[in-house]
């Protein structure tokens, strides 16, 4: 009988798992809604249903030797979500005690979706034979999860890795997190909407970006307009690549990582986010560090990358 | 016989040493000149046989069981010192390999100066139950050594925790390492010097800062001036303050620390230093870090610290 993890990426529409074995192979992946479940005892009980429905399915006995989880504001040491934003439950949710009940003997582990994206790129992907390096998650937000010396910094209070919250400007632009000037208002996939936006307001330069309302505005839609030579859509990037590259630069002061990685809608810019990004990063770093430090996109292909990153968490649970 | 360790403090002007027990107890210490010896050889030399006199100066025969190094630029991989601006011997020197001539069984580790004052943190200061902290040291410039997990973050190369060179202002202040607007430029003992001369440039206050020259104003001498309500010096702790409280701010989203030690000369200045920086560290904080993060000075004495920090080096390399 080969041994499987279960790995359970929460997003705030749908909740992905998969059966998925050390290699990265996924046996079988699934999902229920996140968003239409009010009661968070009756989406557990549903989405327990549903995994050992998946796992019934599956033609010879499995043995389940773990689960992890990833999941927003997850914390690692106390197995929470903790005022996650972006769902439905406020406050402080016991997620892994509360998972427990149905999975009461193989270990459960819960980091933020970030912290398992970067486990992921170790365990399956581009990072398998570093031991220091950042994984920069760029969605609606910019996420992080930091590797040193083999091992994820969960910090004192298991929340480490929020370089999306580094200030890049005093009184600058409003952030979900009630601050103000926060990276990922400026990087991240609404980031760069809102500076193609203010480009309009500053240029004259005529753009096809300016047919489109705010509300319909993707970044994929600024990536193309980019490529097809539009120039506000160029500068946007430009910009936000400057600003990432910046505090890159001060990220890498901390923990001196081998490479940061790339990964989200926006990094599928590829070389329109890549080349102002490493530009900046390098003028602004510490020159003892410069010219080595790689700056790469990730290597999990996004469809399952989520699932990856969280079995990821188990089977480095396992390893302990 | 009683186990001791030598801990060796390589500075600009001199090199001090010292030999101490598990406890922090310093045995005996002393130093010889740095900057006298041009030939690095001729220096490691005399290092030794002072070292080696004070040994035999002592009435009990003792075990030496390892050598801790804290230098300027020190490599912890590679041994080495590696380009550091205030040593005559430029380039890279191999110090660990070269002392290893002189003691060949036992371990000799060598780490830069600010790391090391963040294991003399841990292992006899104000850290001794912490697994997560930033120690920051405040002298000409700014180091910092950065604790994980109860280990000291190296980094892919070896030199991570090098805080002093994050980007605080684009085109900002020249700073030593050749970059433009690092921390160091705004927060050390030379940065809030050149704070003072811009204030004093701005305003038309009267100060008494005004009849020094800037080669004979010292970071002492603002403070005092300070404590005796002298406007000009007020307003730059409150500035120094402000912007290293931001920085730590960025720092803090990274490793996630319980503590940050300030410690060196500016750090005297109490809370003149740490009140602005405490205020503007949490007003920047990401909310889910505020109020947790304690902002602490330094519980060694400078006296020993150092000698202290290279020691807690040899130590920490004996547990492993």
């Amino acid at each position: 009988m080969t041994d499987y993890v279960i790995g359970i990426d929460i997003g705030g529409t749908f909740t992905k798992y998969g059966i998925v074995d050390k290699d990265g192979h996924c046996l079988k992946e699934n999902f229920i809604s996140t968003d239409k479940y009010t009661d968070f005892d009756v989406y557990l009980e549903n989405l327990n249903t549903e995994i050992e429905e998946t796992i019934s399915t599956l033609g010879n006995p499995v043995a389940i030797k773990a689960i992890g989880i990833g999941a927003p504001n997850g914390n690692y040491y106390r197995g929470t979500i903790e005022n996650a934003p972006n769902l439905n439950w406020k406050g402080t949710i016991q997620f892994v005690e509360k998972l427990r009940e149905y999975y009461p003997v193989i270990p459960i582990v819960l980091t933020n979706d970030a912290n398992a994206a970067a486990l992921g790129e170790m365990i399956y992907g581009g990072a398998k034979n570093m031991k220091n390096f950042i994984v920069i998650t760029l969605g609606t937000g910019l996420g992080s999860g930091i590797v040193v010396d083999g091992n994820l910094v969960y910090g004192h209070d298991g929340f480490a890795g929020e370089l999306g919250h580094m200030n890049v400007k005093h009184r600058g632009r409003d952030c979900g997190c009630g601050k103000k000037g926060c990276l990922e208002a400026y990087v991240s996939a609404t980031g760069i909407k809102r500076t193609v936006f203010k480009i309009m307001t500053e240029r004259v330069i005529e753009s096809e970006l300016r047919n489109i309302s705010f509300e319909d505005l993707t970044s994929k839609m600024i990536s193309e307009a980019a490529k097809k030579g539009d120039q506000i859509a160029i500068e946007a990037f430009e910009l936000t690549g400057r600003i990432l590259g910046v505090k890159l630069a001060d990220a890498i002061t901390c923990t001196s990582p081998e490479a940061i990685f790339l990964f989200g809608g926006l990094a599928k810019a590829g070389d329109l986010l890549l080349n102002p990004t490493k530009q900046y990063m390098e003028k602004n770093l510490f020159p003892v560090y410069r010219g080595k430090v790689k700056l790469l996109l990730s290597d999990l292909t996004e469809t399952n990358a989520a699932i990856l990153g969280a079995s990821a968490l188990a089977w480095k649970e396992l390893q302990k």
